[in-house]
C-alpha cells in the first residue's frame, strides 16, 4: 500500500512494450481513480490489496484530493509524479475520455474500468466505449472492461477486484476467466469451499479492448496454471478465439469452458437448410470437438473438472479401475461410469489372481473393487488393491471413492489411511485419484493432508467426478487423434449452381457422381438410355427450377426406348406449361438406381465460427428425427468414420434387413472429400448439399447436388 | 441408558400386536445381544443410544455375564426380567437359532441383526437366513437385516445402528430407506452437511423379513416423514412394493428413487422381442411413471430432491419464475430450465409494467429476473419483485437465487435480507424458494435463520436445484393426471395363437383390423378379389409357418382375377415344397392397402412389474432406432397420447411430406384397447404384437398380429 512502500519493490520506470498485457495483469503500482471511502467499490479494492499483500504501490487519484484510505490523493495520475503501470477507473462514464488523457500523460500500461453505462445500454453506450478504446490504442493503454469487475493475480498477490475477494486456498493451478463478474466471484468462492487453488481470475466484462481470447493466450504464457476454466457469454471474435484455445492447449494447459446462451450471430446461419437441422449449440459443441474444448454444463463441473486437468493433466488410452468400500457405491460408479462413457475394463486373469491373494476372503475381483470396510480395519489393503490393479495393461487410471476427514484426529488414522491410499497412487504409476462420496466441502486440514501425502482429492464427490474423469479421457483421445483434416485454399472463380455443375464439380473433386448426360431431343435421350442399357430416370435441366418435381420435371424407371422418348416430350410441355419463364437447357438422362442406403452430406457456414458438415442418414432420417453428426471443416477420414458411428441409425450402414453393410471407409473418403470441395467453393458458398448420397450394392453416389449461395439464397 | 432408567420411562409389558414393526422401530427397551467393550460395533451403537439421549432401558446381553458399558449384563434377555421391545444381534451367525429361541422367550417384538454370513454368501446362507426367518415368523418377530446396519428413529431419539451416527441437524422431515447400509451412511453425512433432517434411517440388509415395502409402509403411516427417500438395488416383492408406494402416496409423503443396477429377473424379458426392445431400466423408469416415484441419478440429487418435496411438496400446475442477482445467473437458469424441462413462462404486459415500477432503472422485466447487485443496497427490491412476479397467472412457483451467509453478520445484513426475502415468499402465496448459486454446506445458523424467517433455503446450488423443481412439477402433473385406466380381468380360456386368431380376437376387443378371408381354392381366391374390388395381397394361412416371406408364402399387389388365381398356385406349390410339413389352412386373402404411416404396437411381461406396452413408430423407427415409448399395463386414452408424444418420430404423426395427419385420438383408443387384449390374455401371455399397426388414409388398421406364450416361445 502506499502508506507503506514496499523496500522490496523499487520504482522503476513503467514498461515500455506498449501492448503488453503485462502492466495490466501484473503491475507494479496500482492507481486507484475515483477512489472514495463512501464507495463500497473503492472499500472493497483497498481492502482486497490490503488482504493480499499487494507489494507494489498503491495511489489514491481524485480530483478533490484530501486523505483517503490513509493516503494522501492526487488529482490526477499524471500528478503523481511516479511511474504506474494499471489504474482501476471507478469514475463515472462523462469523466472517462478525460481519465484516459490523464492515463496517456502519466505513460500507465493497463487500465480495469469498473465503470458502466457503455455498450451493454444500447448504441449510444457502444459509441462512447469505441471513442475510449480508440483512446487506449493510440495511447498503448491495454485495457479490461468497461462493466467488469477487474482480476486478481492470486500468484503475484495482486487484486484489481471490486468486491470483497479472498486469497485463494489450496495450490494455485487453475485460472479463470469469465465474461461475468458475478459469476466469477461465485466461481472463486466455489473453488475456494473446494480448496482448488486459482491462479488468476479474471473478468472481462464488456470487452472493449481485453477479450477472453486475450485473456486465455496472456494465461497460456504464465508458468503457474496449468488448466483454464471458462465462462463465456458469446465469443467477440473467433479467429483471436481459436488462437487463444490453441495456445493455451499448445502450453499444455487444457481449457474447460462452461457456454451459455445461443449466439444472435449465428441465428443467421439456420436459413440455410443444413443450418436449420443443427442449431447454434451443436455448432459450439462441434467446435469444442476441434479445438479441444472441455464443455461443462454447472458451475460445480467447471471448478472440478478444471481443479482435475489441473492436477492430473488429460489421461491417454484404456479405462479406469475404481476401489470403493461398499457394494452399493460400486453399483452407482457402474451406471455413473456408462452415463458417462468411461469405460471400467473388466480385469484380467491375472489381476483376478492377484487380487484374491491381497483381498480379504468375502471380496470379489471386480471393477468397480468392493474392499468392504475391512479397509477402515487395515489400510494397507487400498495400497495392495491400487498396486495389483495397476498391473492390468487396460487399466489407464485409478479412482478410490473415500471422504477425506476434515482435520487429522488425535489417533492419527486419517494420516494412516491417506498414508496408504497416497503409497498406493505412487506405487501404481498411473494417474490416480481419490473422490469423495458425495460433494462436499475441503478444508485448508484435508487439502494440506492428501497434497503431503501424494492424494490427488476432490470433494467433487462421484457424480461430478466421474463426469470430470470422461472429460480427461475424452481430452487424451482428442490430443492422441491425429489433426491431419488440410486446409483447402477457396478458389473464388468456382461457382457452380445447377445440379449438373454441381456434380460435375462434386466429380473433379472425387466424389462419385451418378453418370448423366444432358440431352435436347426425345431421340437423344432414347439413344442414351439404350446405351445405359437399364431403366433411366429423366429430370429437366434448367438452372431457374429447384423442385422439379412440382412442376413435373422428373419421370422415373423408364425401360424402354420409347418410353423414354414418350417422357421427354411429356416433359417438355409439362415443365414448359408451369414455368413459361424458364431456361430449359434439356433433359438429363441417368440410370436408375435400385434401393440402397440414402445418405445425407450437407455444409454450412456459421457466420462465426465458419463452414461446417452434417451427415446423416436419408429421408425421414434426417428430416423428422434431424439425426445428424456435425463437425466444423475441414475433416479428415476419422472424424467423418467417427461422425457415422455417431448416428442414431448407425446400424443401418452395417447392412439392415439383409441389405449389403455400407463401405465405411469409403463412405468416409466421400465426405472428406465433399468438405473439401465446400472449402474450394469459398465464403459466398452458404451451403452445399448432396441429397441423397446413395449407397448401394454397386458402390456409393452422389444422386443430387445443391449449392446455396450468399447472395442469391434461393439458386441451384 | 440401563445406568440411569428413565423416570418417564414406565416399565409396561412388551405390545402384544405381534407382526407390528412398532417394537421394532419405536422400542421402550432395547437388548444388546453379544455386546462388548472391544467390538467397533458394540461401542458405536452404545454411543449412539447414549448420544441421542434414548429414554428407554438398555440392556447388555452376554453369556459370559459381567459389567458392560457399565452395566450388568444378563446371559440371555429372558434372564433380564423385564419386557424388552427391541434386540440388536451382534453374535455370529452360528449362534443365531439359539438367540432367537431367547427372545421368543423373552417376547421380544423386533430384532435387528447386524450379522452376516447369510444369504450374501450363497446358498448354505440362504437356508440358514430362511431358517431363522421361519422362526421369527413363528415367534412373531420382526426382523430387520440380517447383514444391516440397523436403524435410527431421530424424532423418538432412538438408534439402534452400529456406525458412529449424529444426531440430525435441520427440521426433521425426511425419511431414509436404504438396501445399503454404508450408503444410508454417506446419505445421512451428505443430509447432515445440508441440514435436512432426517427422521427415520432404514438399512434393510438382506430383507429376509422387513423389505423397503415395509419400511415405506411404517414410514407413510407414521406422522413426521413428509417425503421418503429411496436407495434401491432390487425389489423383491413388487406386489408390496407397488402397494407401499401407492399408500406413502396416499399419506402424502412423495417417494424419491435412487435405483441401481439392473435387475437379473427381468433379463429373462429381453427374450421377448418387445422386451428386447425396451430394456430393463426402461421398465423401472415405466413403474415411476405408474407410480408417482421420483427417479433421480446420484445420491446429491436423493437428498435435495426429497428435502424440497418435504418442504414445498409437489408444484401444480404452470411455470417457475426465477430472480437472480446477474445476467449470467440468469442464463444458467434458461439452459437449466431447458434442460430440465421447466418452463419459464414469459411474463405477460401487465407483470412486465408492474415490474417497470418496482425495479431500478437498467434492469429488464425477464424471466428469470436479473434484478441486478442493487438489491445489496436494497433488499427490498426481492420482496417486490416476487410479489409483482407472483401474481403472474402462468407463475405457479418462484425461485431466488442467493447463498446464505454461514452466519448472522455483527450488522445484522443477513437478517435484514433473508428477512425480506421470507416476507416476498410469504406476500407471493405460492410455493417459493431460495437456492444457492453452487453446492454448498448449510450451516446450522443459517438453516435456523431461514427457518425463522419463513424462507425454504437448499444449498443444493442451481443446478441440482432446478433439477428437483423438475421433479416436484412432474410430480404435480402425476397427481392431477387422473388413473383411469381400467384394470382387465384375465380370460383364461382365450388363447388366440394364429394370425388370423390373434386379429379376429383384437377385432372382438375393439381393435379395428384388416378384413381377410380364408380361402382354400385359387377359385375362392378369385371371387374374393373380386368382392374386394382392389388389389388384394394373400399370405398363407398356417399355424406352423411364422414366417411367411421366406417360403413364398406372400404375394402383393395383384390386381386382377387371373393374377390370383395364379398366385393362389404358385403360393401353394412352393410352401409344400420348402415346408412339407407344415399344416396348411389355406390362404388369406386381403386387400392391399396403400402407402401409410406403420406403427408397432407390442406388449411384454417383465417378470417383476407384470404387463408392459411398447409403442413405436414401424420399420428402422423400431428396428433400429428403438425409438419406442414403454408403460406398465394398463394404460388409458391420456397415457397413449403421451407415449405418441415422446417418440422422437412423433412428427411423422401429424402428416410428414403432405400426407395426411394420422388421428391421434383414435390411435390413443386403439393402443389401450391392444393394451387391454393383452391383459385379458391372462399371465401365460408373453407378447402380443401388432406389426404393422397402419394409419393411413382410410383409418387406422391392424395388418398382421402375433402372440408368443409362456411355454411356447415360438408359436404364432
Amino acid at each position: 500500500m502506499s502508506k507503506s512502500p514496499a523496500p522490496s519493490a523499487p520504482v522503476t520506470p513503467a514498461r515500455p512494450s506498449a501492448g503488453s498485457l503485462e502492466p495490466l495483469f501484473n503491475p507494479r503500482s496500482i492507481a486507484l481513480v475515483g477512489a472514495t471511502e463512501r464507495s463500497v467499490w473503492s472499500i472493497a479494492a483497498v481492502d482486497n490489496l490490503r488482504r493480499f499483500g499487494y507489494a507494489g504501490r498503491v495511489h489514491m487519484i481524485n480530483p478533490k484530493g484530501g486523505t483517503i484510505f490513509g493516503s494522501e490523493a492526487a488529482p490526477t495520475c499524471s500528478a503523481v509524479g511516479e511511474p504506474i503501470d494499471a489504474a482501476l477507473l471507478m469514475v463515472p462514464e462523462s469523466k472517462m475520455l478525460e481519465v484516459f488523457d490523464d492515463l496517456h500523460n502519466a505513460g500507465i500500461g493497463g487500465a480495469v474500468i469498473l465503470s458502466g453505462g457503455f455498450a451493454e445500454t444500447g448504441d449510444g453506450g457502444r459509441q462512447r466505449q469505441q471513442q475510449i478504446a480508440d483512446k487506449a490504442r493510440v495511447a498503448g493503454i491495454r485495457m479490461l472492461g468497461p462493466n467488469c469487475l477487474g482480476y486478481a493475480n492470486f500468484v503475484a498477490g495482486t487484486p484489481i477486484w471490486t468486491t470483497p475477494l479472498r486469497r485463494a486456498g489450496g495450490t494455485p493451478q487453475v485460472a479463470l476467466v469469465s465474461q461475468s463478474g458475478a459469476l466469477a466471484s461465485q466461481l472463486e468462492q466455489f473453488a475456494h469451499q473446494q480448496r482448488v487453488g486459482l491462479t488468476h481470475m479474471i473478468s472481462t466484462g464488456n470487452e472493449a479492448d481485453v477479450q477472453v481470447a486475450d485473456a486465455i493466450e496472456y494465461l497460456a504464457a504464465q508458468p503457474e496454471p496449468r488448466a483454464i476454466a471458462l465462462f463465456l457469454e458469446s465469443v467477440r471474435d473467433p479467429v483471436r478465439f481459436e488462437h487463444a484455445i490453441d495456445a493455451a492447449n499448445a502450453a499444455g494447459k487444457p481449457v474447460v469452458v462452461l457456454k451459455v446462451g445461443s449466439s444472435e450471430a449465428s441465428a443467421k446461419a439456420a436459413q440455410a437448410h443444413t443450418g436449420s437441422l443443427v442449431g447454434n449449440d451443436r455448432v459450439f459443441d462441434a467446435l469444442c470437438r476441434k479445438l479441444g474444448l472441455s464443455r461443462v454444463h454447472s458451475l460445480e463441473e467447471l471448478v472440478v473438472t478444471s481443479d482435475l486437468f489441473a492436477r492430473l493433466g488429460a489421461i491417454h488410452g484404456g479405462g479406469v479401475a475404481f476401489i470403493a468400500m461398499s457394494g452399493g457405491m460400486c453399483e452407482i460408479i457402474t451406471d455413473q461410469a456408462e452415463a458417462e462413457a468411461i469405460e471400467l475394463p473388466t480385469l484380467s486373469a491375472d489381476t483376478g489372481r492377484a487380487l484374491r491373494e491381497v483381498l480379504p476372503p468375502l471380496a470379489t475381483p471386480n471393477n468397480p473393487l468392493d474392499v468392504t470396510g475391512a479397509a477402515m480395519v487395515e489400510p494397507e489393503l487400498i495400497a495392495r488393491s491400487l498396486r495389483t490393479l495397476a498391473q492390468d495393461p487396460k487399466i489407464a487410471a485409478l479412482s478410490f471413492v473415500f471422504d477425506t476427514p476434515p482435520k487429522e484426529d488425535a489417533r492419527g488414522f486419517a494420516r494412516r489411511f491417506i498414508g496408504q491410499v497416497g503409497a498406493g497412487f505412487r506405487e501404481s504409476g498411473k494417474p490416480c485419484v481419490m473422490f469423495s462420496h458425495t460433494f462436499s466441502g475441503v478444508t485448508g486440514e484435508a487439502r494440506a493432508l492428501t497434497e503431503e501425502l501424494g492424494v490427488i482429492y476432490s470433494g467433487g464427490g462421484v457424480r461430478h467426478g466421474l463426469n470430470a474423469l470422461g472429460q480427461l479421457l475424452r481430452h487424451g483421445a482428442w490430443q492422441r487423434s491425429a489433426r491431419t483434416a488440410r486446409n483447402v485454399v477457396p478458389e473464388a472463380a468456382l461457382r457452380p449452381d445447377s445440379e449438373r455443375a454441381v456434380l460435375d464439380f462434386l466429380a473433379d473433386r472425387g466424389v462419385p457422381v451418378i453418370p448423366a448426360q444432358v440431352v435436347t431431343s426425345a431421340e437423344a435421350a432414347a439413344a442414351c438410355a439404350q446405351k445405359l442399357a437399364t431403366p433411366v430416370v429423366l429430370k429437366i435441366a434448367s438452372p431457374d427450377i429447384r423442385h422439379k418435381t412440382e412442376v413435373g420435371g422428373v419421370a422415373l424407371g423408364l425401360g424402354d426406348a420409347e418410353a423414354v422418348r414418350a417422357a421427354y416430350e411429356q416433359m417438355m410441355q409439362r415443365v414448359q406449361a408451369a414455368r413459361p419463364d424458364a431456361r430449359l437447357d434439356g433433359v438429363i438422362v441417368s440410370p436408375m438406381r435400385g434401393s440402397g442406403v440414402e445418405l445425407f452430406v450437407g455444409t454450412m457456414r456459421d457466420p462465426q465460427w465458419g463452414p461446417a458438415i452434417a451427415v446423416g442418414l436419408g429421408g425421414v432420417f434426417v428430416e423428422v428425427l434431424k439425426d445428424t453428426s456435425l463437425r466444423l471443416l475441414p475433416v479428415c477420414e476419422d472424424d467423418a468414420l467417427t461422425m457415422l458411428s455417431e448416428l442414431r441409425g448407425s446400424a443401418l450402414l452395417d447392412g439392415f434387413r439383409g441389405a449389403p453393410a455400407v463401405d465405411r471407409a469409403a463412405l468416409a473418403k466421400i465426405i472428406v472429400a465433399i468438405g473439401d470441395a465446400a472449402l474450394a467453393l469459398g465464403p459466398d458458398l452458404v451451403s452445399l448439399e448432396i441429397n441423397p448420397l446413395l449407397a448401394f450394392d454397386g458402390g456409393i453416389e452422389a444422386l443430387d447436388g445443391l449449392t446455396v449461395w450468399e447472395d442469391a439464397r434461393e439458386q441451384h
